[in-house]
């Protein structure tokens, strides 16, 4: 795992610092009578000389202004250049000085939220980081209703601008807080989805969602700022994280990378838990993927009161084991609005432990107790009552809300017993186990593990990953080795298909109980009851 | 030299055939839930297992509409693709079974004429050929005006647009005499001089006219039709011929690689007369350059009565020695307009031979003679009487114009024999003796020899290129060989400065009688006179 501190420690590991695209201040040969090299020509000269290339080549889109730009500049420019082995091709050319150093963009597609980070390719170090609201929320909230709208008439149309507008609104804003000049970006890292990867390319995603469940593209290579319409230097490589399938997104690959997977020296488990829940398992010699619908009700996506962890939501909840009082946090302490996947997990977890629902996820609870109410959904525990929330409408969570939740935990704990029992594991020889995405930062393991959705492992054994995706993103502009291994693990991840037999559905029905039907599963867990 | 029959008979010639784009009829795998691999992927997949290439690319751009293609075409597709070595990238994408082969356009980029090639890249074969006006002559008759032009607000854009629609509208015609879509070519070659070069590519050509003459780009590389907003297969490749300075053009490369010169066993010469002349001297050890002003008056550029090689021009003129009546021919045996080139230095030769101009280019007809007749340029020479024109007016050659005629020859001679003399050789040394372009396709070598514009070696030696600009252009489509000869010969080339100095001076001032102040240095001309 890399040190996310100011500067990005990619040495230690076991990556290494050869960034996507280097820069260079230059002064250019001016031209005589004796040396009548073309203007572009003798750019790419002085830039192979500084950057001890064998070749370097140079784009049409750069040479049509570059006699003016020589005068203004009196020969003494900023150019970036591509580098592939020992050649390398400019992107992007400013006068001189130029913006002081390498920048580039990385990018974490979510489908709710898109994160940005100003990226220094020369020390390297993550400069600044933005976030904003994808507003393709407007075209559906969720992913499925968008696949559907760009089905519409100018819908694909729609949705593909709305995103590249935010992604360049984003990248001017980032810049505008550092002085810098969207222009002088010189690359671009982004991950997201196999759908939202399909957005920002602008490609239909409707082959995604329908049998057989085909991308229309696997690997995108050679792409420029210019061919998906964002305003960074023109010429710009844009990375876009490779996806496998439907299911194993370019988010997906990009933690893999982050975690180091695919260089462990034992076996380690990754988790990512957002529209589905994605498991891979593997190390170094082998790596083996499994996808399943566990994600929503985790992700706080399916519970009537879930959201997302905005401002506002409950995101931490305690109920103290003698009294049962409850107890919560709200990010930044707003009177709360609903609850976030952690919250969700903390509240599932600790109504258990408390005693106030049974290992059925049935309310123990009598009638009449002012914690038990009556929902049109049935019974349900409320969590707040109106008085407290930012509504004035008390936040619950019904039985059958609990119902869906210990489903989804089911589920999750299903695939992680199936991807290790294929290649004839157990929990306990797990190294790592990390956890991707905002779910993975935010949730409390213990109580993951009390509910019994992660398994029952040290717990220092679990490590969180944070926005992967984005992180992913930052690794690939700045290690050539971190592209390599996007590109290896992609090659050599094996899809395990979960067949739904017999088996599978004892394992579900076994994981149905909380924290499982083998209470022997989880030794800790009763631990944490006393 | 290759021969240019109906099948390009290239390995004759010491290249080989290997086209920039090969095309393939596949049947795509469908897609299933057991082999989810992208569409454009398993495209890629397809074509790398049949072209027996280890990696094959596939552009963004073609990825749009490949659902919709494969329902249509049944996942039978045609598909063209670019090599590389072991890589490929597939370029142009139809419905199976596609074109019934491997097409490419290749242009020869004319100040005054474009021609056109339809090239089956596969046979190798030339399939037709369309001339047309370059329009860009409504904004300048020679290239100098239409430099300045372009520096005029919008002046460069309706260069540049001309000249792209004038090749779009000749691709569509040739391929619809073929029953072929342009949107099917999937390769284009052209070469041209530095100037018409950069109309095709975009660019300002100010800098190539201005000391010290540096064109904007030397080498375009990696440009598809789409970059110049030609209508052929949009990722078609889209190879441009490298110019090395004003002088030394792609026309200059693409002649070079026609006549053979980089392979060449034995000094051989090649000259170009366009705008100016170019002079190359060399085999496959080492090639030196030179260019001067000797070109215009030679090509029928500054005589008045000069034109081009149109119908109504005077190509070839004979004098009988005894009665000294001058018989003519013109171009589709119209009225004569004009003389051209060839005819020019027809003319010239014959008025020597038989004695009706002196050694210094003086009419020796006395006053009074009605072949004498006085202009308001001085005395000139009637070749074609007002009652046989088309216009009504006579056709003349003053002594003004024999004087530019014998200064041009004079250039001519004197860069030869400078460029010879820098590598220690003499005119009987050199195998071959390429004449290159439309001058050296119609011009009678004993006619130049006999004035003393070309060296008096053996008249077999003297070997015409034809439109070696075109044909350079189709054998890089068909040839891998010719592509690397390009290149090759593109680094080799070294330009010999002509620095005028007194030797230089002396050298053309004893070219300036015809043949030469040395008659020994022409032992044949005296043979034709008796």
């Amino acid at each position: 795992m890399v040190e996310w501190e100011e500067r990005l420690d990619i040495e230690a590991a076991g990556l290494d610092h050869s960034p996507l695209v280097r820069s260079y201040e230059l002064e250019v040969a001016r031209p005589t009578l004796r040396d009548n090299t073309g203007l572009a020509d003798r750019l790419a000269r002085a830039v192979q000389k500084e950057a001890g290339l064998a070749e370097v080549d140079y784009p049409l889109a750069l040479a049509s202004n570059l006699n003016e730009l020589y005068l203004q500049a009196d020969y003494h420019v900023w150019a970036a250049c591509l580098v592939e082995g020992d050649k390398g091709k400019v992107v992007a050319l400013e006068p001189g000085p130029g913006p002081g150093g390498t920048f580039g963009l990385a990018v974490d597609l979510g489908s709710t939220t898109l994160v940005l980070a100003l990226v220094d390719l020369d020390k390297p170090r993550l400069v600044d980081q933005l976030t904003l609201s994808n507003p393709q929320v407007r075209h559906g909230d969720d992913i499925l209703t968008r696949v559907h709208f760009a089905d519409r008439p100018g819908g694909l149309e729609s949705l593909v601008t709305c995103l590249r507008e935010a992604v360049n609104q984003g990248a001017s804003e980032i810049c505008a807080r550092h002085n810098l000049k969207p222009e002088c970006l010189a690359a671009a890292a982004m991950a997201g989805n196999t759908t939202m990867t399909h957005f920002i390319l602008g490609l239909p995603p409707r082959t995604i969602i329908r049998e057989p469940y085909v991308p229309v593209i696997n690997r995108p290579q050679g792409l420029r700022a210019t061919d998906l319409g964002l305003n960074l230097a023109p010429e710009a490589p844009v990375l876009v994280m490779p996806n496998k399938g439907s299911y194993f997104g370019g988010d997906l690959m990009a933690g893999l990378v982050v975690a180091g997977l695919g260089r462990a020296g034992k076996p380690c488990l990754m988790v990512d838990v957002g529209t589905n829940a994605e498991v891979v398992l593997g190390h170094k010699d082998w790596l083996i993927g499994a996808a399943g619908a566990a994600g929503p009700a985790l992700e706080g996506g399916v519970a009537r009161m879930g959201m997302v962890a905005s401002p506002g939501a409950i995101d931490q909840v305690r109920i103290d084991r003698q009294t049962k009082t409850l107890t919560y946090r709200t990010v930044d302490g707003l009177p709360p609005k609903g609850i976030c996947g952690s919250g969700l997990i903390d509240l599932f977890a600790e109504l258990f432990l408390s005693g106030l629902i049974d290992f059925q996820g049935k309310l123990t609870l009598s009638p009449g107790d002012p914690r038990r109410v009556e929902t049109d959904e049935g019974s349900a525990f409320l969590v707040a009552p109106a008085s407290e929330t930012e509504s004035g409408k008390a936040i619950t969570l019904s039985e059958v809300e609990i119902d869906i939740l210990t489903r989804s935990k089911a589920g999750m704990y299903t695939i992680l017993g199936t991807v290790l029992k294929s290649v004839g594991l157990t929990f306990d020889q797990i190294d790592r186990f990390y956890v991707a995405g905002t779910f993975g930062q935010y949730i409390d393991p213990r109580m993951a593990v009390a509910v019994g959705m992660l398994p029952d492992i040290p717990l220092e054994r679990f490590v969180p990953l944070g926005n992967s995706s984005l992180k992913g993103a930052v690794l690939a502009l700045v290690s050539g080795k971190a592209r390599a291994e996007v590109l290896d693990i992609w090659q050599r991840l094996t899809y395990l298909e979960m067949n739904v037999n017999q088996e599978l559905m004892n394992r579900f029905s076994a994981a149905r109980f909380i924290p499982h039907t083998h209470r022997d599963l989880f030794p800790s867990v009763g631990t944490i009851i006393t």
